[in-house]
């Protein structure tokens, strides 16, 4: 029997979660004396993503990301969970999956993007620019690119913070004290120099951009970008909840709705 | 119009994010200035789901409950979420919420269910215990009421751990050092002692069950104690998919229930 | 080896589908040449429930509840999926996940809760009763038995159809008419007939409520009964995005709703 | 006040459902009369798709495309939703939407990219070829297009009917039998004729397929193809979850998992 998959009693390796009679380790630490009460939760979820304990310098850029990202008010998933909550308010996690599915492309998606696309264009370059003049070179090249291609660059623009997204400088700030501006911010903040003489105006780096370049300098793992926005967000989600709680608002907005829905005749597909 | 639900101007409160041209608020602060690079994720998730910053006593306790809750290994939820990305990679959230819907009443749900129960017995109780005695003796009466209704005690016993549970130690001591170790979790520890004389033999308290008193003893909404766990999880879940990408296991598991798959007659449902 | 669960390579039994080089089956028949082309969407459904095949009135039966529950317009759920598919327009099954979490215990769940009801208080009562004198005395006994414990009766009352449901008439016209009024629809209907004398005031029999005593009298799974209302759903859902595709509304709803938010100042939990 | 978006008492224009008083209205008709006892569930699904209502023709091969897809056996969708059902058996709604989110790229989503793909082909071209020839030219243009630019051509090959799917002759026969061989399927037919001669070896045209290429002809909307084969599936999973009620599966399956568990040492994520 040469094919693995037909050994079904073949081991399934894992470094995470295990225990036996006595002891319970996550990521070969001992979960009960090394975990509990020395690792923070942000610093955590770092290991658990990449499988390798974070500097404090790592952790507190990871965990100004994860505040950055954490909530924005009444987002379309924020409302979705709001209103799977009123209707089916005994299942918790079904309003928070609810609310996480709204994660996709549009509206939490640049994260992912945005961190992806810096990644993608210093993975084929060797060796990278060793100067601001450099970065600009390359940073005027890529947005040219885009331009020719009809395509936008990522985390460019912001439909609220037309000049200048608060979050953006405040991550540049952190990430340099803590030593930790890698390629992936250093083109991004290129990109913000030189694209006005590409576009013909100035549009500003905004957040979620940012914190896609922030976590691909941090190691993080590019496939799973999005998933940091989501755990962000599941923390958002709670807040929305525990609010929703004491502070309904889902069922004004669905009646509000649902008096104002007109009935129009069918439409047939074509 | 009198009836605010026909009104659809009127205002949405929250005191959740909020942003105009120049700024973005989180809980009343500045989320540039204020929140990143100074507030920790357990922090913020604490503070999103009360309204009110925890100290950092209360910040370590909540970490150390988020750090026992976000993996055990090959769980249900863990399997649900692996195979789900298997089978749709390319939406990470998806294959996060299938993860988070199995964290309802078996699985996740003893943190929920223990402080839930511990809340509700002492919001009756009026003046609480004031010494061991005074808590054995409403742990007695508690355990035999539930032993006479035929229904379990939540956080009582755990299947591998059956000699004692390490995350209940340590979660005791984390507290205790903190000056946190409030009415639910003395209740809890009265119940580990007495539960032997009502119930002939001996049982562990659980990890989740102690998790659900620790948060209760927080101050945290006893609604939404189920979405901690769920937060915890999540960290664990990116951790598993993280795991997925490099050491895939849900291929082999899908193809090897597949080809162990044995028709049987349709039985039909009486 | 005794522990059936030890030994990974036991055959995993299921009646439903199975392939091999040439044939698939599922529910034991051939897929292709006896399921494919002679067995309708509702029919198919009801045998992959009950694994036996319902008969043409059953069918028809079947197929009433599922149109009378596939939409109701702009309910919480259509809201959350389109929402969804606002948010992450590229994961169809993303907004399709988010619409039925919302089917839960307030909005789907009378169908369940209605038929399970039915079904606890027949499941103890041997011999049924004989004629419809007996059948109001059984309701009457019930109806006062959850007045005394200050609960609702299932599939009592309707927020807009306060003088009937059309769709309970018709329900039970339908199934007269296919010869499948069983006692779950005849205990409905004597509570139809005898509630004002205990409650004092005369309500509808709900249409969610009459189909669940329909599903029940189907002998369809009882614990699956939520399930069918999602079934249901789900083709109510997917006509929702069709619509959004062509004539959106989430992005109104979001935007009305986020230039609408007030903040205001956090309000700690207590 | 000139932007809708600002006007939030602006009317919500539906064809969906709708209810007075009196009435419930669905696509224009009376629900309780018109539709409940006249139309069936796959009917209902498609007019809901394509707000026009479908002959009965289009009816019974939409149906044999429904059948086709609803169930696998022990697909990792399946699993999935078994498994979340073990760990939260309180919300059928969270198993089932469990097991739709597996209905990504991979598993499910060859339907809609066979579908999507033909469409596009077809988009461009008028007029289309008017006998076999112009269609396997046209097919053989578009094959080797396909492999120029290396990449698959959907709908073609299956791990285990690789000498032909039943599904697909039985589905072209209902078409052709209903007199619904449009376009989609016949450049399907035609790839099937060419292929060898570009690709040096005979696959099958594949079930998923073939059900992308009959819902395109029948005019349903190509961005919701996916959600035709998520509407299947959920009739496929009720019955995967009525199975493990009776016949469980996954607390095995989770068992041979978990104890199979071999811990190794954290792989940092390079």
């Amino acid at each position: 029997m040469t094919d693995p998959a037909l050994d079904p009693a073949a081991p399934y390796p894992t470094a995470l979660g295990a225990s036996d009679l006595k002891t319970i380790t996550l990521l070969g630490q001992d979960l009960a004396t090394d975990v509990m009460g020395n690792v923070g939760f942000g610093e955590l979820a770092f290991w658990l993503a990449t499988q390798q304990r974070p500097t404090p310098g790592q952790v507190r850029v990871f965990e100004a990301v994860l505040a950055a990202l954490a909530d924005h008010g009444f987002t379309p998933t924020a409302l979705a969970a709001r209103l799977t909550y009123l209707s089916a308010p005994d299942s918790i996690q079904g309003a928070l999956a609810a609310g996480l599915l709204g994660g996709g492309s549009r509206f939490l998606g640049v994260t992912e993007d945005c961190g992806r696309f810096l990644h993608e264009v210093l993975r084929d370059r060797d060796p990278l620019p060793s100067d601001d003049d450099g970065w600009d070179a390359l940073a005027l090249e890529v947005v040219e690119e885009r331009r020719a291609a009809g395509a936008f660059v990522p985390g460019l623009g912001h439909p609220v913070h037309k000049e200048g997204d608060p979050r953006t400088r405040r991550l540049f700030a952190i990430a340099e004290e803590e030593g930790l501006v890698g390629p992936h911010l250093t083109l991004f903040a290129a990109i913000g120099r030189v694209h006005p003489q590409v576009l013909g105006r100035t549009l500003p780096l905004n957040g979620a951009g940012v914190c896609g370049a922030a976590l691909a300098d941090l190691g993080l793992p590019i496939p799973l970008l999005r998933g940091f926005a989501l755990l962000a967000r599941t923390a958002g989600l709670i807040g929305q909840l525990a609010e929703e709680m004491r502070r309904p608002v889902a069922r004004r907005i669905y009646e509000t709705v649902d008096r104002a829905a007109t009935p129009v005749p069918p439409q047939p597909w074509t």
